[in-house]
């Protein structure tokens, strides 16, 4: 993807943040990658969406030198840029409050595989990544971040293709995947899974059951499998 | 209805799926039938509202096969084409993802009847369907979905005019009509009424009553009945 | 007022019902009165909002014949015509299925006064009226419906003026006021009462109070007593 | 700020209540002042957003004399009068029935910090000011509700600018901050914040605990601390 189009996606990601109700003010912030240059692009801190046009967006490296733009970068840069190193399939992420994910953020409450509109996003359980410790806060609270998510996938074994999701403890949901756009549908996802899991529950109690893994299975796979066919393109979505 | 006009309304069906807030991203479609042709159009697949035109609809025979349109049917065709060749007086369908919907979807909570909005519009309790066996989805998923709706209806002597809805388990509503715009107009009813039916629970507990029949005979039937007086038309809405 | 002027205000009327939220599909319908002439003008059957135009209202006396239009008025036209029989101070009447005021209405609580903002439009608790038997559905649901609401001000010494609204069980709220504008205003505060109530109640638990009396009367009394200064005109609002 | 860029802004101001959901009908206002001249600009009573222009905003100096302006200001003026008078740090202040801030005004509970959207903007527990006496209503309803408000900040040694907000018993928020725009943004992120504790004390019942303090303090400060990186200002947002 060429950079003007990739800055011109990043713009219309961060976008899509308030028309879908998952921002209120500024708290939300979208950036896409470019793996062959090592650049990605991300939205201006504290910046109001309607003001925002591509030429405010920021550019940096890997390593977190800018590499354009003239305004501060969203506050959570480094959270994405860990990410980006270390999780190397992904083009795109995108950190929200939407209401309902942080309720389950700030409850700590991981969110299991209700259904098939979950399972048709998300491979399995949502965790919830630990808040850091005081060190870690005062040492580098932002990269920090990031890096308490990458751990938290490597010792639980997830993929962070088949699961492009986490709730960080006290704080808020964190998605990503192979673009920019993609990690705002996954957002988009996540919420309204966990509103439909806060009624589930409220309906259900404790003798809910999770979605049987045979339906798991087939919903995940046939929008993300090798044999994908939901969509118009091949393999998948 | 000449075919244009079908085209048009299942156009303007599909589009209200996102104005009504019944959809977000690409999670719902609506079909419409012309039972003397025995074709039905129906969304195509994965596409977003926003870029839905009449000529991106399919038009399929109910054997399945494409009878009009390049682009790929949506995924849940098989479903349509199963309802419309067992429910032999309805014209349009429609399958959503809408929340409260699929709170009770999830949870496996039938909607019984407690009040007139309810009554105006599903005669009776909306039933939930079971999931599918793991054989079941292996040897053809949509269309054995469609099957398992029409295997509930009839064991339970449901008459799909009067319920034009159901519950999927784990999964979603599907609701039907006349035509594809009743079908949506269904859609409409029965998210409300999971809405409604969530917070009268949670206000009222066990201590809760349904409709009492002669209030549910009334509604329904000063819509729906052969003396209906609803409306603009003879014999109701 | 003349009768165009009142015919476009019930017409604005309506259009608000959906455009505040408190309407879905047709549900719902608004109507003024000019109680010199005895003549009352109220919404057409069955007909969307965004189709209506002032010519399509019908205007009825209070026997309940048509004075001017050729389509079927709502079929709840009877229950507004007793309401304007009966309740004599009144002169526009508003009939939603606003989502948190059916589930009251449904559940068959009453809306006790929690703050202020019940306070500034209804002076006490909102009542439940019973629902009808199946002689009095029998012999004229709408009337009954209409006398049901009567018959429960009366026995419980209820001044309409100050109470401009009541559930009605398993069905939906009605309220009125002075104006059809003024009956609209009151069914947006009984609708956002209703939420803020269900929210309290889940808050507080058994452990609530209702508003001191010395607080009820003063922001009651602020808007709609003799001595009455919020807004902009003489005597209140 | 020149008196008529404080009109537009505090015009501004009040429009983006009706625009972010924070009001019905007539249910709020916003005010700003102009420290040096000591006059502040506020919302004229009972008029609709929809209505609202410029020259219709009343200036008031902080005795409560009209200075310019020929409509009734805001029944809540002698509320924002004093407040300006005592917290002599601020320069904007926000009064809305938003509706799940009401819910914990109505139920009396206090918001504590839950997470980092809370300590983003909030650092600490959000108080309930008790209610008034009779004797305080009758003789000045709306000046002793200020006084109530700068009793609590007193009594409980809460800095006013590091804890914009409060809830009045049975009555609604008040938020404030350095213009009447922060004290909207105030508004904005304690109706989200009572939204997402709602929901999180039905997910976790007593087992929550609250945002351990260091990550308070990091939110707080990176965004309103005097080493402040949050936004493209210096010394935060």
């Amino acid at each position: 993807m060429l950079l003007p189009d990739l800055r011109d996606q990043v713009l219309r990601a961060n976008l899509l943040l308030e028309s879908e109700g998952l921002v209120k003010l500024t708290w939300g912030n979208v950036s896409g990658l470019d793996r062959d240059r090592g650049w990605f692009v991300i939205k201006p801190s504290g910046m109001p969406y309607a003001d925002l046009r591509a030429e405010h967006l920021v550019i940096l490296d890997l390593e977190g030198a800018v590499v354009e733009g003239t305004l501060n970068p969203s506050s959570d840069t480094p959270t994405h840029r860990i990410l980006y190193r270390e999780f190397e399939a992904i083009g795109g992420i995108t950190h929200t409050h939407s209401g309902h994910a942080v309720m389950l953020s700030q409850a700590g409450v991981a969110l299991p595989c209700l259904g098939t509109t979950h399972a048709d996003h998300f491979y399995g359980t949502v965790p919830v990544v630990r808040e850091l410790t005081p060190d870690e806060v005062a040492e580098d609270y932002e990269s920090n971040t990031g890096r308490a998510i990458v751990e938290c996938f490597r010792q639980e074994g997830i993929d962070p293709i088949a699961m492009p999701a986490c709730f960080q403890k006290y704080h808020a949901p964190f998605t990503w995947g192979k673009t920019a756009m993609d990690s705002v549908k996954n957002s988009v996802a996540l919420e309204v899974c966990c509103q439909m899991a806060i009624g589930t529950w409220q309906l259900a109690g404790h003798r809910h059951q999770e979605l049987p893994d045979h339906l798991l299975q087939k919903h995940y796979l046939r929008k993300h499998g090798p044999g994908a066919y939901y969509g118009q393109g091949k393999g998948g979505q």
